[in-house]
């Protein structure tokens, strides 16, 4: 062993499996200095990740001090057994974005429960392949770790470097939790998206003209990786089922309360009120950007002549007042950009913004 | 009648309720030269609006030729009928956000249905009152036009002068495909937003703490007024039903799906696949700015250091080289701002815009 030891764990890095996530792990402990052996069944990825700068090629007389396994999820739990069996001193984790099925089937392949703590990188672009690998990938980004009952703290603790030496923040849950979580906040919303996508496809097209933003946000992530979400969906189906259940049950509720209220001719219905009620305070928890509420951000709205130049010239003034920019938002509107854009800055710059911007001749809504 | 006609109206327009919309309206037929008169039982609405310069009082010896009704929902029908009796020739039209219910009930309420042509500006944002009112509001908007079957094709005409003096375009639709249309591009996108964030709020809080951007789109709708909203899905109750019953069907079969697959320790579903399948497919009918699809944009990434003045100076640099930005979205990552910036430009200037970025240091992602 070397004398210096960059990370402090204690040994290389084994890296099995070079698409966006290995491929961006890889690099970001190249990054810190750490020592990366990689490996892949697919030659040709291998190779790129190499070239890249990202590792060396593993070999007979490695003894990696951890092995991180970022295959497709469902190669995942036969690469932790083989990887405990070959290894059978390092670390193990993984990165697959479901944890109870992946880590519980690879214990009964006879991965070494000791050693094994599970891991998930809140990483979430849509590119793959090693060739979109990148070094800050996970800066800045939520790792979170799923330790078992029986996880040595030391084992622990090794994985807690790891996403450290990555430039990510860790934060331990249980399997159950994890999955809950991202069944939640992530795997159900994807199923929206993409039920209510379908539902436009089925009606008449001549409807979907009339569309405006709260449509296209709600939808965008319906423009996603079939095969790759639809592998998600059956490792976390149990969870995600629980949460969609729990919509249905909702959406049938609100349903009925309608059809009474239009059979009665209500004016309103408290039923109603009271989901759009408890919508109002769900949306406030999710956190922002430094993980502030939403609410905690004075928004500023300005039209701007849709001409070349003018969203230049906006931030050219926000930048020369010594503005930061929390959020931008431009308007759309169909058949036409509206030219509307709202900026979000912390609520003590806000008025020197708007200040700033009607110096500047700009046509400030609020 | 003088001999000049500014918007071939043959008369002074009459808005009825100086809100938001009733201004706006007002505001832009001046802005047409419009002989614009008002009415509110609102003393200081109407005030603020003439004094904004929207219109005259109206007084008793006064002829509109069009009758504007832009009143809360729930007074529409009245307000439409009294205006029918007290107005014997005028077109007859109103700005509500539900069509069937409103116009029904104001024929019922004795309105001349050969000179009623409702009408629903698709007009987004969220203020309220006079004040928000703006002469451009309306500019380059949709602006849905509903004749029934016993309407005038004059007074048809007439809401389409109006519509075009106000800067905005016609389409006309039935009232029962107007109701089905914002029932499925609107009201039920906002219901199914209040229900997902309505779950948050009853879970875990921990597990919210790793929501990313998708969950953060879908439920931005959320955070929405909750009177208004539900007055809107009270007068829109049946056709918002049918659409949730839809989506629920769907939701049920997915559950349904997930469950047997894991049951069945399944690696994924082909129902499930068919729903995301459909669910891209529907995205992509989702009408982009100037009407072109979504994807029929460039997409540039740029990884921006977070600190002042960076978005300006992508912005000047865009703004340099003569490219227009279609869109821009900044990437939030829980805790952090991650400094990623997604700009969308016309396909034919993609290229340049990369070449005028890295040329000034920026670092370019796609």
């Amino acid at each position: 062993m070397s004398e210096v030891d960059p990370g402090g764990m204690g040994g290389p890095v084994l890296v099995i499996g070079t698409g966006l996530i290995g491929t961006s792990v890889a690099l970001s402990l190249r990054r810190a200095e750490v020592d990366v052996l990689l490996s892949d069944v697919d030659e040709p990825a291998l190779r790129e990740a190499v070239e890249m700068g990202a590792g060396r090629r593993v070999d007979e007389s490695d003894v990696p001090a951890i092995v991180v396994v970022a295959v497709p999820p469902r190669h995942a739990s036969r690469v932790l057994a083989d990887a405990s069996t070959r290894f059978p001193r390092a670390t193990l984790t993984d990165v697959t974005s479901v944890k109870e099925r992946v880590i519980r089937q690879a214990v009964e392949a006879g991965a070494d429960p000791t050693r094994l703590v599970g891991g998930h990188p809140m990483a979430g672009r849509e590119v793959s392949g090693a060739s979109g690998g990148r070094a800050d990938l996970l800066d800045d980004r939520l790792w979170v770790v799923t330790p078992l009952e029986g996880s040595g703290i030391e084992h622990v603790r090794q994985v807690h470097r790891l996403v450290s030496a990555c430039g990510a923040y860790p934060v331990e849950m249980t399997l159950a939790d994890h999955d809950a979580a991202v069944a939640l906040v992530s795997h159900t919303p994807q199923v929206l998206a993409s039920v209510l996508a379908a539902q436009l496809a089925d009606s008449d097209q001549d409807y979907v003209r009339v569309a405006g933003q709260g449509l296209r946000d709600m939808t965008r992530i319906a423009a996603s990786n079939v095969p790759m979400w639809s592998d998600i969906l059956a490792a976390n189906a149990g969870p995600v089922a629980d949460v969609l259940d729990g919509i249905v049950a909702r959406l049938q509720q609100t349903s009925a309360a309608l059809r009474e209220g239009a059979a009665e001719r209500m004016a309103a219905d408290p039923r109603v009120e009271r989901v759009l009620a408890a919508g109002v305070a769900g949306q406030r928890m999710i956190p922002g950007k430094h993980g502030a509420a939403p609410s905690a951000y004075r928004e500023v709205s300005v039209m701007l002549a849709d001409r070349p130049g003018e969203l230049g010239r906006l931030f050219g003034a926000a930048a020369e007042a010594g503005v930061n920019l929390e959020d931008v938002r431009i308007e759309h509107v169909l058949g036409r950009p509206s030219g509307l854009v709202d900026i979000s800055v912390r609520p003590d710059v806000g008025e020197e913004l708007i200040a700033a911007l009607l110096e500047r001749g700009f046509d400030v809504r609020s």
